[in-house]
């Protein structure tokens, strides 16, 4: 009945490109939506304007659209565009989808169409959105991992209200939406390539495989700066080949084989961009953060639980040159439950400036990231490492540890001139947990086993969780000295006591920004576009 | 200079009320803002258009006036409307304050003019402004205490941004500015009056002076009850004369001196409004929240640190009738410290309904206030009574008790019928806070007095206060059992075990409620409004 209405569903120009377009470069970003591909996002940020381009590639166009952004990928309490139609008109408004899924028209139309055309590949939506709009029911567009979601609508719907989503096709696909601003540096003349591949392995028919293949440098290869793994800044290269390097390079390949499939072969490696022309700077990478270490553990059913790692003043002050080194890019990194990370640069115990920070972390989207302003750290600086997590599902305390199951706090960061500096975290000093044990048992009874023999999971296993041995592990992890590993890149502490630190004392923090409202936003129109239909229905 | 321009600064209609203007009567509610009353509001509430009007009468306008609204009646952090002249033109703009006091004009002009006329008595301003606008700059109107703040600009200002409010004539005034929407009750004919007043007392020329006076009804007074102190619901009164009722009235006024004027006399007192035409429901008055118990503490240095007191399922189930109570309206308290009050109703471990919540309360504005709501509280319901205390100021803990330097979390519900049960509130139990200061001490190498013969007030000045030391006191009134006082008005308590009793289990809070922006947004305007001058300057 429908059927001929949809498939003369034409989108015909709506509105020339109003005020200032986008950038140059319209779309320089690009990522399908779903897994066939069918619904394409390309988009462009200004910074200038703080607003976002999106142009939506609907390859295969049934009776409409969802597209939208959301706080972990969920269509639930998401902010939407939606592109419906009745079967006579079409429409495109800005909507939001409540707790239930059940959508709703915004008040105030924040997602303004500037385009709407048939193109050879698919029908072409063109649109913008402001990073905030200081509407409660709207997505803040905010730096690191953003929740795309999507729905396909098979079919007209009498009104947006009347669009069950439970009925729907959906995804959702997770991007870094605001990319940093920054110029691609020159590469040199000279670039060389050099790929390392999995030689055509045979991946095993199991869950996860970690598969390793050492390769080796030609004899007398001397020392060469990697340029492009990411770009690295003009000034700056990752160092191999030459004296006093190893020859050897290994490529480790994490396959995840769910369905256990047998059979299926893979080459995929890395290809290195270098060069022999030295730059200026080596290259470092230095993992802040906490120790893998199960002193570390985050209550079951926490739905917000953070901890907290530290690299001191005492660290900074002994392992940086006096000139400080420059943080270029960071990778955050937790397993299963982590949720948020951030870490913070402080200096004469006050915040100064974010390194990197991910609200809407997630540990299926880990990306090297360059970061959009050089950060500089100084001897007697302090890098705060704090990761979030989420154990709403979990009825056992999660320890930290290598395991999947088991937890880590992580900021590998790259940067440069390279120190022997490899790896500065903290965990809880393991004589105040004890005490922590004791009183938990004090106060509950006598349920904990706090003797001698117990290992720290088993204790953990064992604490009845309650809003007491909850808020106490917070108040611990809060007040107890640390234990500081302050490593060279050969495992080896630099010299000094690292044991019974006291915790960094912050005296200022750093204001969370205000959202700020458009200026614009008066112009917005406060009801949907009618997109209008080519054709008839018959 | 500017005397001729500011003596001629004459205002002119520049607006008709547009669209719909305040409802009927039109300005219910005045105060002087200043203690002279040189500047006076007045306002109504339009609860279906969730906006306030103001009436502003500038008795005597030099060059112009700020007015506004503020977390605690501080001119930072500010939301003002300005009315200023440049010397040439004069203007009306939606302002801001920053932490230092600078003045900014508004994004988006949420304050809009209706009227600006000369009256025989002085200026008149007459604008609207929403509850809510969901600019992060503007104060959000909630129920409770408004702390309202003006300022007199004594000469003109190139620009709003030239301002400088530390040179002004400024000040604050408390009042409920969401008056609940009620209509006042019937009075009974037969209504009759009784004053009872301080005898022509001569006040001590000291601080603070508590001064009682006992007057006595006539032999065969019968039974009476008084229906406006402030006005009762129809359905109830507060009884007073006849058998089983004492004959005598107290009279306690509180005389603040704080210059120990000598010589000063007074005869302030009550009226009392009353009718021997019984009501059918005697009224009560039942105090929830903490028993005055130095148990009961706030750490030092603590800006928001909150603590709470429960009248249990327990107490309501024994007390209240199988009906239940109404109450209509509370009365909060605290001492110096105090910040905010909330009571909530939690039925079957879920919180309900607010009963009463002041977010900016002020222990110098303490009003029995009629509710928006009368609230329904049944037998086996729990109410819990949350205080939020500023300790920013003091060095020591602030226990809880009588003191005015210690501190009370209270809330005198007046509700009908009244039953025996005159105080349902609640403290921590005293052996769980024992294991508390035996915790901190082994925690902070043995710095708190926990030998038996000392107070808790002693124990608690002895503590070390950091994190830990007020973490673990938050997890411990979180989490230890409580007494429960569940008293009649004889001070017996209600048969049945009162102590080491569980703490209500609450497992589903009631959301806070997110600011509705206004609807009308687009239509107001973006700049300030000219308000235009008659007359020249020479």
């Amino acid at each position: 009945m429908y059927g001929t209405a949809v498939a003369v569903f034409l989108v015909i120009l709506v509105a020339a490109l109003q005020g200032s377009g986008p950038p140059e470069s319209p779309f320089p970003y690009r990522v399908p939506l779903d897994p066939e591909g069918s619904l394409e996002l390309s988009w462009n940020v200004s910074y200038t304007q703080e607003t976002v381009y999106f142009q939506l590639l609907v390859r295969e166009l049934k009776a409409g659209v969802l597209f939208g952004m959301s706080n972990r990928g969920e269509l639930e309490n998401a902010d939407l565009v939606v592109l419906w139609t009745d079967g006579d008109s079409a429409y495109f408004g800005d909507a939001w989808s409540d707790e239930q899924g059940r959508i709703h028209l915004d008040s105030q139309q924040d997602y303004q169409l500037l385009q709407a055309r048939r193109t050879p590949e698919g029908l072409c939506l063109l649109f913008k959105r402001p990073f905030g709009t200081c509407d409660p029911k709207d997505y803040l567009i905010e730096d690191g991992t953003v929740h795309l979601v999507y729905g396909v609508l098979e079919e007209p719907f009498g009104s947006l209200e009347a669009i069950n989503t439970s009925g729907l096709q959906i995804g959702l696909q997770r991007v870094q939406l605001l990319k940093p601003n920054i110029s691609i540096p020159a590469l040199p003349s000279d670039l060389l390539t050099m790929e390392i591949r999995a030689p055509d392995v045979l991946i095993p028919g199991k869950k996860t495989t970690y598969w390793c293949h050492i390769t080796e440098l030609p004899e007398g290869f001397s020392r060469h700066h990697i340029v492009m793994a990411f770009y690295y800044p003009e000034e700056a290269g990752l160092a191999f080949g030459g004296a006093g390097s190893s020859r050897f390079l290994r490529l480790e390949v994490h396959y995840h084989n769910p369905l256990e499939i047998q059979g299926r072969r893979d080459s995929s490696g890395l290809r290195l961009y270098y060069t022999a022309t030295l730059r200026r700077f080596d290259a470092g990478i230095m993992e802040l953060g906490l120790v893998y270490t199960p002193l570390m553990a985050i209550p079951p059913q926490e739905t917000a639980f953070v901890l907290t790692g530290y690299c001191t003043d005492k660290c900074t002050q002994m392992a940086l040159p006096p000139s400080g080194i420059r943080i270029f890019a960071s990778q955050l990194h937790t397993h299963l439950t982590g949720r948020k990370v951030v870490t913070v640069l402080a200096r004469n115990g006050q915040e100064r400036e974010i390194v990197n920070r991910d609200d809407h972390y997630s540990p299926h989207f880990q990306e090297i990231r360059m970061l959009k302003k050089v950060v500089s750290v100084h001897p007697g600086d302090v890098l705060i490492t704090s990761c979030t997590y989420n154990t709403g599902d979990r009825d056992l305390a999660t320890v930290g540890g290598f395991g999947i199951l088991e937890e880590m706090c992580v900021n590998y960061v790259h940067y440069y001139p390279r120190t022997q500096l490899e790896l500065c975290k903290s965990a809880v000093d393991a004589g105040f947990l004890r005490k922590y044990f004791h009183t938990v048992n004090r106060f509950n009874a006598e349920e904990v086993c706090t003797c001698p023999q117990a290992s720290v999971p088993e204790q953990f296993a064992s604490v009845p969780w309650n809003s007491f041995s909850r808020d106490m592990l917070k108040a611990v992890y809060g007040f107890a000295p640390i234990s500081v590993h302050c490593n060279k890149s050969t495992a080896v502490r630099f010299p000094g006591e690292w044991d019974l630190q006291p915790l960094p004392k912050i005296t200022s923090k750093l204001e969370e920004p205000t959202p700020r409202c458009p200026a614009s936003r008066g112009q917005s129109p406060t009801s949907p576009t009618v997109v209008s239909i080519g054709g008839s229905r018959s």
